[in-house]
């Protein structure tokens, strides 16, 4: 019941959210990503206390576990207390292999539109299944990172200052990749028009944006200063605890190494400008994106 | 490599499998219905010797088989001989409990679109998620059937008469239920454009025959005609043995009895306008439906 009633509290309630569920499950043909990470309503209905405790049993153990501590410490004290505390849990019984579904050649344009009464201001967004940084080959995933910076990180970026800034069709726009997953990701894009520039208007200033910098690749100097600020970025973000032990935690549990962390950095200044062209051709083919439309109900767009 | 070539001769050579594939990752958003028979190619490539023994020794067993002989024979002669033949191979191992994942409500209006150089005349088609007659409530199905049977079941049907002779704006147009699924299945309708008519134009004539039949309903004697022709196909089917053994084999895989199968007939005829109209209006909602798009490679449309 606590979980029937967070799924309506954060998703069945609001449309955005619905959306997202099926334009994940659109994009995703193969790939457990697919399913939402708190369930599909139909299959929570089914689950009993049994089921919880299983689970709970099988995947709540410490050899299933990544432990981060991140604060004034030394190693060694952690390593001390966590012995004696943690260290007390049994291990738990080996988890069988775990099957990993991989996806597809993506060979079609897919939409997924969702009309709902809620909606006051369209919006829309799409998305490529793109390398992550375990099953990128090396350089490639620093050259999403910088490609979906370029694009779309912040209002510095290319979408931001077409769509906001100059031709003032769009309230917001940007880019995002999520580079930490084990399996294949995705690579974003979104934006929401304003005043009198339809959903329309806005898709196809941000196909143009995609398809010049796959056409025409990045200066020198653009480049230099995407390294920046994704750089800065992390380095600020690791000023807050949270997000340090987070960026070791997320890393560590999808292949990754503390290594992976430390030489980020330095990978991500090595990417070529070449190398964040070639992401946006081979990655960023309109005629297999998958879009996601949100319209409010009165609307027939798309 | 032969299950490879199998593939790409099937499938990966032709954009309309390639498209009826992305289609039904589309549609299914968690039933397993999503994988395509043969598998994807990603993982054909990994399956080895092993892996076919394994799953051969699992499923091929009589205790997983159905046998249907269709012929001029005697039931106690086809047992002798059964037991003779059949009944000399071991029964294998008990199954594992099939999980078998349902499907999420549908929320949304998904496209799918394939361009290709080697599509000569585009086409499209649209499908729903409904009931089988497995899961389907009493009549339902039958409901189901005729309604598919009335929108596009051959040269008298609503789509053919309305967009082949009337409008003259198509080439082909009819409709499809697949009832005989243990899971969930599909109601699909289809068209392709004719002349100078557009694929947008042939959708929206389809649309138009699927919103009047929701709003409206069937006429009495239509219903008649559409039970008669029905009923009459099936009956023509069992004239070939071949067709008489895949109903019985279909009906028994898939949950149903013999006695389905003979009592079929009577349940359509059964069937009153208002199911039919209830069906319509139920499930063939736009909001919620899946289309597909073959276009020629220069076309944009859609």
């Amino acid at each position: 019941e606590v979980l029937m009633e967070e799924r309506r509290s954060r998703i069945d309630n609001y449309p955005d959210p619905i959306l997202d569920e099926e334009v994940g499950a659109t994009l995703w043909q193969n790939q457990p990503y697919r399913i939402p990470v708190i369930g599909w309503m139909q299959e929570i209905e089914k689950l009993n206390r049994a089921d919880a405790r299983a689970f709970y049993d099988r995947y709540y153990a410490p050899n299933n576990a990544v432990l981060v501590v991140a604060g004034d410490v030394t190693a060694d004290a952690v390593k001390a207390m966590a012995e004696k505390t943690y260290g007390r849990i049994p291990r738990g019984p080996d988890l069988p292999p775990r099957i990993r579904p991989v996806e597809p050649e993506q060979n079609t344009r897919r939409t997924v539109t969702l009309a709902d009464a809620r909606v006051g201001v369209p919006s829309f967004s799409s998305r490529w299944v793109v390398p992550s940084y375990r099953t990128a080959r090396p350089g490639e995933a620093e050259a999403l990172d910088l490609l979906a910076e370029i694009l779309g990180g912040g209002v510095r970026s290319r979408l931001y200052q077409e769509l906001v800034v100059k031709q003032a069709i769009a309230s917001g726009a940007g880019a995002v990749y999520q580079g930490r997953m084990l399996d294949d990701t995705f690579l974003a894009v979104y934006a929401t028009p304003r005043g009198k520039a339809s959903l329309t208007d806005v898709e196809a200033a941000v196909d143009a944006e995609i398809a010049r910098i796959a056409r025409e690749g990045v200066a020198e100097a653009e480049l230099e200063a995407a390294k920046n600020r994704l750089i800065r970025s992390v380095i600020f973000a690791r000023d807050r605890q949270g997000s340090m032990a987070n960026i070791y935690g997320s890393t560590l549990t999808t292949g990754g190494t503390v290594r992976d962390v430390q030489e980020w950095p330095e990978r991500v200044r090595k990417v070529a400008a070449t190398e964040v062209k070639a992401a946006a051709s081979r990655y960023l083919v309109l005629a297999h994106a998958v879009s996601g439309y949100l319209l409010p109900q009165q609307q027939t767009e798309n």
